[in-house]
């Protein structure tokens, strides 16, 4: 079976662990949560954010209003230091995942690409 | 930098090309699409099947006649060899695959877990 699969994976999980980006996604987020009104204002952001994706998601309008809103948030937020360094943090995270993800995925991506020739 | 990270993941990904679920997962397809009659059966219930996905992830309605054209078209399927043991192996890949990725993800899991409190 496949017992080695699962070792390698509990490695990379370490390997993700020990990583500059996780080190510093905890830094961000810790610096963030120290700080209650920049918390509060990064909360909101990824509510309102949240709502605009799920309504995108489900094809539902979004409407003059909901546009502007997000955007004044957008630029509320880009003021603050520490969400902007906890926005870049996590993207750096995310590269890492998504460059792990076309890696892994990678034999499954091509048996699914010959099938459909 | 993350060196050894992208190192780890080639290596899953070698262990899951070479692994017993990917071998026999590759075997089933091989002779499903070597049968013509049940590609096309196979090919047509992934078109109804992702159909009706698309439609419940956006929020449109099902008819009633679409549910009893895919629970027929199951029905059909159930009974053709090639299929349900594509099926079975591609579920079997797919908990490896779940299983990995919730091994990997548990450290972003942890981290947004905690913020949450």
């Amino acid at each position: 079976m496949a017992v080695n699969i699962f070792d390698t994976a509990y490695a990379l999980e370490k390997n993700i662990r020990e990583s500059e980006e996780f080190a510093d996604l905890k830094i961000q987020y810790a610096s963030l949560y120290a700080d209650e009104a920049a918390r509060k204002l990064f909360d909101d952001f990824r509510t309102v954010q949240m709502n605009l994706q799920e309504k995108q998601m489900t094809g539902q309008p979004i409407s003059q209003e909901e546009v502007v809103q997000a955007q004044q948030m957008v630029s509320v937020i880009q003021q603050n230091n520490k969400i902007t360094r906890l926005i870049e943090a996590e993207q750096k995270m995310s590269s890492v995942i998504a460059e792990i993800n076309k890696i892994v995925m990678k034999p499954l991506e091509e048996l699914y690409s010959q099938q459909q020739d």
